[in-house]
C-alpha cells in the first residue's frame, strides 16, 4: 500500500484511471491510457492475488511487460510510461476509491462443452465471478466515477446486471446513485504487429446508461483515441454495443465456418479453394471470404457467438437460440480434428512417428495461445504415440500444456522427421531460409494447415517431399 | 426457317453465336454479344416453344426488349443490335449446326418443398430437361464449335455430365470429338440499373474441360468483356468455376440468414440493428455484414446453395450436406413468415383489414419477381381475408400470381388504407414526394420491411402515423 500512497502523491495532479483486470486488453489499454494523446493520466492496474495475476503484476512493477507481439509501440509505450512513472499494478482493491474513471477488462467465459471429436455438446454462462467484481468497484468507487465496461459480455448486462449491482453498492454506502455514470465502449483489440494501433488508431462504438454516462464515455474517448482518423460512434443503448461486439465476432466466425465446409467439398472435388476465393475476392462485396485453417483460436471468436445466443436465451431475447451463429462455433471447434484425421489417413498407424508443430499460438506472429486449435491437434496426436515437438518463436512456455518450448528451429529441424505440420502463420516459416532448410531434410510429409507456403515454394519443396496444404483438392 | 436463312446470309462475314435460353441472363447476353467490344458476331438467340419461349422470341424480333429494367445502356444495345441485323431469335433448333460458338443460359431449377411457414422441408435437383438441352447441342453442333456454359449448375456437371453427352452426341454422329470445346464461366449478372455492365464490365473467372477449351473461353471473353478493366482469371478446372459460382451466392444468402437472425434478437433486446451494422461496417472486414429485410428473392440466392450441397451429396462430394449453407436457405425461406407474424401481432384480426403492398419485385428498380418473398406475404395475408392490393412501378403484370398491376401509386393512395408495407427497395418510395402522400392520409401503420426510409422521413411519418421498420427494436 506504501507503494501505491507514493504513486498517489507523484501524480496527485493528474486524473486517476484503474484498470480491472490486466490481460491481453487490460495490460495494453493502461499503456494507450498513461500515453494518452490529449489528456494526462496515472493509471492504476489491478488484478487478482493468483498465481498469474501477481505474475503480471511483479512484471509490470519491474519493467518487464509482460506480453510478447511483435509491435514496437509496446517498448516504446512501456518504457515512455516508466519514466513518467504514471503507472503501477496492484492487487489492492482500495485502488477504486481514488478512480476518476474505473475501466473493466476482465474476462467472462463461457463454459463449453465438446466431445472428443470437438463437436459442442453444451455450454453455459456464469456470471458470478464477474458480478462480483463489478461488486468490488461499488463497494469502493467514487459516486461520480465513470464506469466504462470494455469486456466482452452477454447483450443486456450493463443494464440488467452493472447498473443494479452499482446502484445497490452505492445506496449501502448512503451514497446516491445519481451521478455515477455506466458506460461501454467494446475493444476491438487485436494482438500482433498492430497491437497499440488496434485501440489508439481504430474505430469505436460507445454507449451508455443514460445520456450523462454516454457523454462521459465520448469525453474520454476522445483523449486516448485518434478520433479525428477514426470517429467515435454512439449507439442508442447499452443493449446495442453489446450486441454489436458479439455480432461482429460471431460474423467472424461464421466466415470461418462457411470456409471450413467449403474446403472439405473443395477437397473431395479436387479444387484449390484459395484460388477459388481468390476469384471470388475481387467482388468488392465478397471481398471478404475467408480461406480455410487448421481451426479458430483466440478468445473471442471460440465463445462470443454463445455469449449473444446464451443471453437471448437467458436474458434479454426471446428465448431463442441464434442458431446460425452457434452453429458456426460447433463447425469451427470441429476443425482440429478434420485436420488429425487427414494426418490419420495418410499414416494409419501413427505410434512413433515423428512430428514437428511449427507453431503453437493461435495467429501468426502473436504469442497468445489462448484456444490455439493447435492444442487440440497436439493433444489428438500425442495420444496416439507419436512423438510431437513444438516450434513457435513468440511462445517460450505454453501455459495450456505446461510445455516449454525450445526456441531454436534448427535444433528441431536436425532431429529425424516423418511429418511437418505447418500450424501457425508466423511470418518466419514462410522465410525462403526456412523453406530451405527443410527443403534439404531427407523426403517427409509437409502438411501446411493454413495455406501459409507461397506456390512457388510448394512447387520447390513437392520435388523432394509429399506436400499437402489443406483445402488445395488438387495436390 | 426462311427468316434464319436471310438472318445468317445478312451475316456471312461474322462469326455465330448461338444463345441457348432467353431468359434474364440470355436475353441480355444475347445483346452483349451483338455489341461485341472487340469481335463481329451474329447471334441466334433459341428458346422453347412454350408459351413463355414463344412470347420473348416474337417480343425481341419485333423490336420490342422483354424485360423491364432501369438500365439506359438495354434500350441502347437494343436499338443498336436492331440497325446492324446481327440478332434474331427462334425456336429452331437447327440453328446450332451453324454455331461457332454455343452460350448456354438456361436454367437448372432446384425442386424446394417448404412447408407454410416456408420452412425447408426437403429439395432435389432433376437434371433431365438440363442434359435433354445439352444433348439437343450435341446432336446438331460442329464438331469444333465452343460450347460455353454460363448456367449455374451442380458442380462437377461440365466434367461429368456435359462432357460425356457431348461425346456421345459426335460419335453417334461418327464425328470426332477431340476438337470440341466445352468451358464453363458463369455470369454475375444483376438484373437492374447496371444490367449490361454485370456483364460487360466485371471480373470473370473461367475454366475448360481442358487447355484448349479454356484457352478457347479466354479469347472468347476477350472480345465481350472489359478486360482491361476487369481482368479474366483462369481457374484449374470446371469443378472449381463450378464451384465458384454457388459459393459466391452461398456466402450471399448465409450473410443475409446472419442478418435475420440476429435482427430478431434486436427486435427482442430493442435495439435497432441498422445502427449496429452501420457502425461495424466501419471496419473493412466487416464491411459486407448486411441489413435484415423481408427475405431472400430471386432466382440464385434462394437455390444456389442447395445445388452445391445436392453436389456434394450425390455428384462429386463426399456424401454430406454442406449444413451452413443449407440452414441458410432455411432460415431466409422463413423470412416472409417472420414478416407477416409480425403484422399479425398487431392485428390479430386481419379479416377485412385494407393492406398497401409497395413493390412486388424482390429487388429494388428491378421488374424481376422470381421468388420474391413479397409473393408469400402477398399469400399469407391474402389467406386472411384481408384486402391487398399491390403497386410496382416495373411490374404490369405478377406472373407468378397472375395478377395485373395498376402502375399508378395515387390510385392505390387515394383508397381507404389500414396498413402499407414497404416491400421492395424501389427509388420512388423513399422520393419525398412519395413520403408526402403518405404522410397525408389518415392515421395508418407504415411497415418498412427493408429499412427503405431515412431517419428524417420516419420521424416525419410518426408525427400522424404508427411507423415501424423491421430490425428497429426501438421504434
Amino acid at each position: 500500500m506504501n507503494d501505491l500512497k507514493y504513486f498517489l502523491q507523484n501524480n496527485s495532479s493528474k486524473k486517476i484511471i484503474v484498470i480491472q483486470g490486466l490481460g491481453f486488453v487490460g495490460s495494453v489499454m493502461s499503456l494507450v491510457c498513461a500515453n494518452a494523446i490529449n489528456g494526462d493520466y496515472a493509471i492504476i492496474g489491478i488484478d487478482l492475488p493468483t498465481k498469474r495475476g501477481k505474475s503480471m503484476i511483479n512484471s509490470l512493477n519491474n519493467g518487464i511487460f509482460p506480453l510478447v507481439a511483435d509491435d514496437p509501440k509496446i517498448e516504446e509505450f512501456f518504457l515512455n510510461t516508466i519514466k513518467k512513472n504514471n503507472f503501477i499494478a496492484t492487487t489492492e482493491t482500495e485502488s477504486y476509491k481514488f478512480a476518476d474513471i474505473v475501466i473493466v477488462d476482465i474476462n467472462l467465459d463461457v463454459e463449453k462443452n465438446n466431445d472428443y471429436s470437438g463437436e459442442l455438446i453444451d455450454y453455459n454462462v456464469n456470471l458470478d465471478s464477474f458480478k462480483k467484481a463489478i461488486t468490488t468497484i461499488g463497494e469502493n468507487c467514487k459516486q461520480d466515477a465513470l464506469i466504462l465496461i470494455e469486456s466482452t459480455i452477454p447483450p443486456g448486462t450493463c443494464k440488467n446486471i452493472v447498473k443494479p449491482i452499482i446502484n445497490n453498492c452505492l445506496n449501502k454506502r448512503k451514497l446516491s446513485s445519481d451521478k455515477i455514470k455506466i458506460g461501454h465502449s467494446y475493444e476491438r483489440v487485436m494482438p500482433g504487429p498492430g497491437y497499440i494501433d488496434s485501440i489508439q488508431n481504430f474505430f469505436r462504438v460507445y454507449s451508455g446508461v443514460d445520456e450523462k454516462s454516454a457523454d462521459a464515455v465520448e469525453s474520454f474517448l476522445h483523449t486516448i483515441i485518434r478520433t479525428d482518423e477514426y470517429p467515435l460512434t454512439r449507439l442508442g443503448n447499452t443493449n446495442a454495443t453489446e450486441i454489436a461486439k458479439v455480432l461482429e465476432n460471431s460474423y467472424r466466425a461464421m466466415n470461418i465456418a462457411f470456409a471450413v465446409e467449403w474446403s472439405r467439398f473443395a477437397e473431395e472435388a479436387g479444387v484449390n479453394l484459395y484460388e477459388v476465393v481468390d476469384a471470388i475476392r475481387l467482388r468488392p462485396t465478397h471481398a471478404n471470404l475467408m480461406y480455410p485453417g487448421i481451426g479458430v483460436g483466440g478468445y473471442c471468436l471460440t465463445k462470443d457467438a454463445l455469449l449473444a445466443s446464451w443471453s437471448r436465451q437467458n436474458l434479454i431475447g426471446g428465448n431463442k437460440p441464434l442458431s446460425q451463429s452457434e452453429s458456426a462455433i460447433n463447425i469451427n471447434d470441429q476443425m482440429p480434428r478434420f485436420t488429425f484425421e487427414f494426418i490419420k489417413n495418410r499414416y494409419p498407424e501413427l505410434k512413433g512417428v515423428k512430428i514437428l508443430l511449427l507453431g503453437v499460438s493461435y495467429r501468426g506472429d502473436v504469442g497468445d495461445t489462448r484456444c490455439s486449435p493447435v492444442e487440440m491437434l497436439f493433444n489428438y496426436l500425442v495420444e496416439t504415440g507419436s512423438t510431437v515437438s513444438c516450434h513457435d518463436p513468440y511462445v517460450k512456455y505454453w501455459d495450456e500444456q505446461s510445455l516449454n518450448i525450445d526456441q531454436d528451429l534448427s535444433t528441431h529441424l536436425n532431429q529425424s522427421l516423418d511429418i511437418i505440420i505447418l500450424s501457425t502463420g508466423h511470418s518466419i516459416y514462410k522465410q525462403d531460409k526456412t523453406v530451405d532448410k527443410i527443403y534439404n531434410l531427407e523426403p517427409l510429409l509437409i502438411f501446411d494447415t493454413i495455406g501459409h507456403l507461397s506456390n512457388k515454394q510448394i512447387n520447390r519443396l513437392k520435388k523432394k517431399h509429399t506436400v499437402k496444404v489443406l483445402g488445395r483438392g488438387d495436390i
